[in-house]
């Protein structure tokens, strides 16, 4: 049997959770899972759930629309793949990591192409029978750069676009095109060591512990909504070479594991933070 | 408002959900908190509801009862705390985690006595102001022991038995005598090296991450539902004893995270499993 | 036999590992454990060794000076307990790890005495026969307060001064008073989050992970060197509240390992950092 | 200048620090890194040095032989890319791994050729410019087909072999072929879940953290030297294939971690343990 991802985003309200419950059991429909999140302090309710049974989509929605707050955002996803298109720049660990799980089946996504400033790994992901597009940056203004960028991405139409190591910085305007659709990788236990060389950063302050962020970009340049973390000791032998290194095994599992979620549609976005169910 | 916590253990069937919502939203209750599991393989439905309102204890109990399965089990705690008694043997590590938390009021339970099998541990628990019973086992079987220990327990009726580093194997009567309310540290990484000495072990085999495990007692030894697991790691330069040092750490914080977990109601047991929500 | 830590901090130079092996050999005494760091930045030498046999401190000490450059920082410790001062103001998890520690021979120091800005920790710290001052700060300024703490620290001449949750910011009076004596427990994953409220500041940004950060004080507050940190594992739904008591493992841990580290004269300052041999 | 890496295993005596830091001062060497460990209950003496300088190297493990113990094994590496092997069966995760580490430099390794006994993972292989063999296990004996593997591996003269989820139990014939020359990972915590299947075992038992192993293959299947272990956090709603799934990111990064210590000379194997300088 088909299963169904229901997404309701709204404000928190007494009998939420009757009110759904009770249009799934009027449909014949069965809770495979569901998860449910009030944020006290903003009054914010998420619910996630997981269906099974014959579905009609449109009747669905307007049933759930008409006992659910005017504000909500409601979604009723399949379990397809989801189609996906990567940005890098010369750095092959946290895009190799994808490919390998593309290759084998992992990643539920297409990876419709990738798209690099550089091109530096256009032979890797060839390899993969995936598209590779260099659009370099040189002899052109920022905005003339990802105005191309811009363009090949939306040939592609993708769900979501995730940065593995695209050392660009990106304007508002590019945010704004694909807005909660971009997921980047930041090489630093964010918010320490925003901006440039995180690593050396790091090193110089001696710390004993270092790690990586996958968060959404928005206008906030390392400031967007995290949605996993993690980290690896080090210690006074490390280098900021040596940091680097150990670093970007931490970076390619913090931005698979991210996408993975996303993929999974288990990821709520509000303010500058996640809900991840 | 006073806050309930609603517990549901029962077999899956469809309309669960609905069902228990209807009667909340019937009775003008407020879900502050709300999470479900289904064990699949089981097909076991585990429900843990935090509710506000006025909350008519016995009518909502009987109204639940007749909506969900013949082998239910509902329960419907206030969040007051809980009554436990600590049985320990020479060690204070764990024992003196409890008692700090205890004496800062971050610990939701009631201390009603410390039990040990030696007095070694007695000034530091009176300087808590709290009863201390040393039940020695010299000259006696173990039953005998056991015995003595059991009724000492039952003069305080406690909802929860912590053994804080109790070094007594029980026997099955006394895992009979308070079902499912036994909660023990193990000083491994169970499965790993049980049985005795565990930091030796580990040192003998060269392992380069030791840990400990809180677990429920049941009458396989070392074998009980695993409620919470910590690690740390450890190098070549770590003698046993050096190894033991490090695990006591995790030892208390793994004890004292699980115990809190049962004294905010989260876990549910089943098999030798738990469902922490 | 007895057993020497020596103590090496100089400018790197060839032969400094041939040039103390000798000396140490000529001596006939044995390296139990031997350790060198070089730091090839800023091509300093780091030594950690030791020792035992017949040791003649002021002999051994000359003919180490005799081979190594000028500007060497030579030390040849004992094995014994040090003497420490603990200052606290009102929680207690941090001050009473050490306490326990302290009371079942763990911890290698005398806590000579307990110094708070506030009385609640006046029974707590008298339960364990250790002599508690409390100096308030009301009706007076921060330099006159600080005044009467250091004189009363001074009293005791300890090895250590170690703030467990001292919520006073120290001036350079202060600094200058104990130079490299002073180890402070942040309770935030330094860099990130100084200052004020970090776990406010943890839950606003939405973090995954928080940590807690043990650290020799300096002028620059919050920003000395780091000895110790370690992380935990947060989510959605954990209120700032939440987040600290979670973080209160994580301090009390960090503080008391790193503590440890320096009571076995493992950890040597150089700029805003450490090294840990 | 060209960098030398010494190794020195030995059993433990007094001067053995003096003995060689003499010979390497009186060859004008420089010592660039340095450590040592004394096992105390074996009485066994490693040492790493990094040297620099015009090293005659024939001269220089004459002069150092002539100092140490008899029993002494003394080894003078370059920092060359040492040749190796891989064996695989078809999961792509930890061999993928090893590809884009070597595509991209960052493996010091030369990868000679893949070999495994299902032809499912050649298209991946060849990819990278790798020569694959398949040596199916079909239709022979296990000794049979072992000794057609032995006979390509050798074929290679690797100076190590990497298991890189080689699904077949190795006879003590291959072990004896090429004696600590052959890493593995196994997919648990080790010594938890040993044999076969340890997601399943470990879903079953309930835990809520599992790891992965690398260690060195020996005789007794499971039992060999660990050389890394590295964990992670799973819970109640981890299916087994959802902790494998987790479990992947694990045992390719513990497994990419081992071998580069490996590669760097830094792992001594005694008994069934191992130090790592």
């Amino acid at each position: 049997m088909k299963e169904y991802i229901l997404l309701i985003d709204t404000t928190d309200a007494k009998g939420l959770v009757y009110n759904v419950s009770k249009i799934l059991y009027a449909n014949n429909l069965n809770i495979e899972q569901n998860s449910e999140f009030v944020d006290e302090e903003t009054k914010k309710f998420f619910m996630r759930s997981v269906i099974s049974g014959n579905v009609n989509k449109d009747l669905l929605l307007k049933e759930l629309k008409e006992v659910l707050p005017k504000d909500s955002t409601i979604k009723l996803n399949t379990n397809q793949k989801k189609d996906i298109v990567i940005l890098a720049t010369k750095e092959s660990h946290v895009l190799g990591d994808l490919l390998i799980r593309y290759f084998d089946g992992e990643l539920n996504a297409n990876i419709k192409a990738v798209i690099a400033n550089h091109d530096y790994l256009k032979d890797l992901v060839e390899k993969f029978g995936i598209p590779f597009h260099c659009i370099s940056a040189e002899n052109m203004s920022r905005e003339e750069h990802e105005d191309l960028v811009i363009t090949q991405i939306s040939e592609y139409n993708p769900e979501l676009i995730v940065l593995a190591k695209y050392m660009r910085i990106l304007t508002s305007k590019f945010v704004d095109a694909f807005p909660k659709k971009v997921l980047n990788i930041h090489h630093s236990f964010l918010p320490a060591f925003i901006g440039a060389n995180p690593y050396k950063q790091a090193y110089q302050r001696g710390v004993k512990i270092i790690g990586a962020t996958a968060h959404y970009v928005t206008d906030d340049l390392d400031e967007g909504p995290i949605v996993a973390q993690d980290v690896v000791r080090v210690d006074h032998t490390y280098s900021w070479q040596d940091m680097r290194r150990a670093g970007r095994n931490v970076e390619k599992v913090v931005l698979s594991n991210a996408l993975q979620l996303l993929l999974d549609d288990k990821v709520f976005v509000y303010g500058n933070k996640t809900v991840v169910l």
